[in-house]
């Protein structure tokens, strides 16, 4: 085939290919979110990738809809890619509850496909890592989510991070006693602006398009300026919600959970209260949670979540509240990178064989195997070829460990092994191999 | 929202929901494989869901391109969902091989889509599970690939297994032989009817089709014939093939082949030639395999695959030779459930703690924590309900182990262990309860 007849190999704007470097350490995070989940007793789903589009269409009129995959198949139905996690569990649930049970406690793992402006530096394809308990108002439940991004978080490594927790009837609450409940959209809108503008202006906004008064405006920021303790801020809470039975009830929920956080062993500067988290009140309707890196906040939210009415009613009568989180993969393993968390050349098998004789294939053959049994990874070089360019192939793909069986070796009986970390080299006779191999590799 | 308002939760024909019963053993046969892949020095790859239609057509007008669910995307691009894995690895390989090196080995688990007539039985949304070795001809990499499908095959504990080999060169060195060569294409598509249609109507095939007189039909079918070990077979090839060098370097091959996975350890009864395998010979050039249960044959190869002289030529000039097979996912699954290898209820976590007192919640969620940092999966049922009702709650979900602690047992400091399989019932006292677990879970 001549140059100009072949297919230009690339992919599509916002999509992405995983090499190795990449896809191993994805690999990792995520078997390391089903282990954690699956500890608490969340069990995995799958849905399709391809739904009706009605049925992902939902009440429909939002900017996720525009950015939809959308076609007709060959059936001539209108079909469409999931664009998250949520609105298939939704229906799911509709479908299968009744042979499920409740409380049902699921995670799902999925691709979903938004075809958003990449000048952000989104991503069209990407991973959604969710995890969520239906079918109970229980607080052990919200209690739970928050252990399992705690131990999720331990388990990654990721150094400090904080959960921060909030609540909507906190807010609600607030905006009852100040007789704002009629414009709360407008006010926590402006609200959320206040990391980006300050508090002067969030309450100039406030005014223009909650209709509050300039000292509302500073009763609501009150909130936010609560520091110290979550115990604390418990204490400083009551006044504010006063007279308001979702503001009471907020603060009593928020009370349990830290207790209930407490007693399952997370240290305290792991959990803080934040009342000035407003995003995603709109669909929360109790606890309210966002998880940032102490040492990368800036990155924003590694997982975030909350506690929910309803979450089928668009498909069945049956009310199915519940709470979850989403854990952020990409942003995730971004941060992984930027601490230096992430092996750059992570190795599928972390010791490598290198082979200088064909005479001897079966001999090499048979000491992978013998050391596989063993419990050991084993990349065994495939040709006979000078050991400079092997052990350049071994430094490439990042072994830990590498073996050199020449002429010499197998006469003497012995394998010589290079620590690639280490640099060190040592010769060990073949019936120690795998007890010397396994020790080095700890 | 009135029933009628309700949009009808259901999937389109041909895809499927996994539930916790069909997706925890779909997690472990794929990590099952992975691990293997790994041990092995397969790395990952991921490659996405879309692409442009003129990557993934390739040179076009098969039976998979009208299969395609393909579409305009917001840019008015031609794109389509994979049908396969094996030309995204060839476009990615294309792509990547310059930074990656060779040999690259490669393994790649993901959803493909094509729009199938269902009534046969098939998905439109199914999993692949690949792996490939390519950029080297080198038969270690031929073994290892049937080392990987035995290993594989071993762990997921099917029972008895046949690996089957045949090698493109056999049967084009016979035909060579038989100068049928220029018919060739015919002459294999009636061998490949033997089991359908029998030894009398396959010689009339090859002669009406292939132009061969009865004795070269007769001739070409002693392949199928010849009986007995691996090494019978082999002793008896030569003169079937005399005169041919692919004939010859197919058998020589084979044998290789044969020496190197005894050397590795695989039970020669694990092995066997098949020389009647006709089937993917227009794709593959050398070794070919297929693997079947002995205990259900009758469902066909799970694992099949091969090498090929050039994987990527659509997209470069560079030569990429390979060897690879592909896992048959949801075939294995299907079958290991009809073996009854499959829990019908396999909980997430293997212990179920009961709650009866919301005055000693912060008391069970501390006592779920000791057990999960001592390894133990426990899921805590979310609220006080009947014992009863949280027992069958247990026993629908597969739990193994429920446990019991009441006003009474957290005076006396035990916890009543109700071993949901034996059906044993014993107290065991809160220290040494982890260990308890752990000796009852085995």
């Amino acid at each position: 085939m001549s140059k100009k007849d072949l297919i230009q190999p690339r992919t599509l704007k916002g999509f992405r290919d995983h090499p190795p470097a990449s896809m191993i350490p994805r690999e990792w995070l995520i078997d390391t979110a089903r282990k954690v989940y699956r500890s608490f007793g969340f069990s995995p789903i799958d849905t399709p990738a391809l739904e009706y589009t009605e049925v992902l269409l939902g009440k429909g009129g939002t900017e996720t809809d525009k950015q939809m995959y959308r076609f007709q198949d060959h059936g001539d139905r209108d079909v469409a890619l999931r664009f998250d996690l949520t609105i298939p569990f939704a229906r799911f649930a509709a479908q299968h509850i009744g042979e499920l049970g409740t409380p049902f406690k699921r995670y799902h793992v999925g691709p979903v496909w938004r075809g958003e402006n990449t000048q952000r530096g989104r991503y069209r394809e990407f991973i959604q890592c969710d995890f969520d308990t239906i079918g109970t108002e229980s607080v052990v439940a919200d209690i739970e989510s928050v252990l399992v991004i705690h131990e999720l978080f331990e388990a990654l490594d990721v150094g400090g991070f904080k959960i921060r927790l909030n609540h909507r009837g906190v807010l609600s609450g607030m905006l009852e006693r100040l007789e704002l409940t009629d414009t709360s959209t407008q006010v926590l809108r402006a609200l959320d602006k206040l990391d980006k503008i300050g508090p002067d202006k969030v309450v100039a906004e406030m005014m223009a398009e909650g209709g509050a008064t300039e000292a509302q405006g500073r009763e609501v920021l009150r909130l936010t300026e609560l520091t110290g303790t979550p115990q604390d801020i418990l204490a400083a809470l009551p006044p504010l919600v006063a007279g308001s039975d979702s503001g009471e009830a907020g603060v009593a929920r928020l009370t349990e959970i830290l207790s209930g956080t407490t007693a399952a062993g997370v240290s305290s500067d792991r959990v803080q209260l934040d009342l000035a988290i407003a995003r995603g009140l709109d669909y929360y309707t109790g606890v309210v949670f966002e998880t940032f890196l102490e040492s990368l906040p800036g990155i924003g939210s590694c997982c975030s979540g909350g506690r929910y009415d309803d979450l089928a009613s668009l498909y069945t009568k049956e009310r199915l509240p519940g709470v979850g989180a989403s854990l952020g993969v990409d942003r995730l393993l971004a941060a992984l990178e930027e601490l230096g968390k992430i092996d750059a050349k992570p190795a599928a098998a972390p010791v490598f064989l290198t082979f200088f004789d064909e005479e001897r294939r079966d001999e090499y053959l048979a000491l992978a195997a013998e050391l596989r049994r063993a419990g050991i990874g084993v990349e065994l070089y495939p040709e006979a070829r000078k050991l400079k360019a092997q052990l350049k192939y071994a430094d490439r793909r990042g072994h830990r460990l590498a073996l050199i069986a020449g002429g010499d070796e197998w006469e003497r009986g012995v394998v010589q092994v290079k620590n690639l970390e280490a640099k060190t080299t040592t010769d060990v006779p073949r019936a120690e191999l795998a007890q010397a191999l396994l020790a080095q590799l700890g």
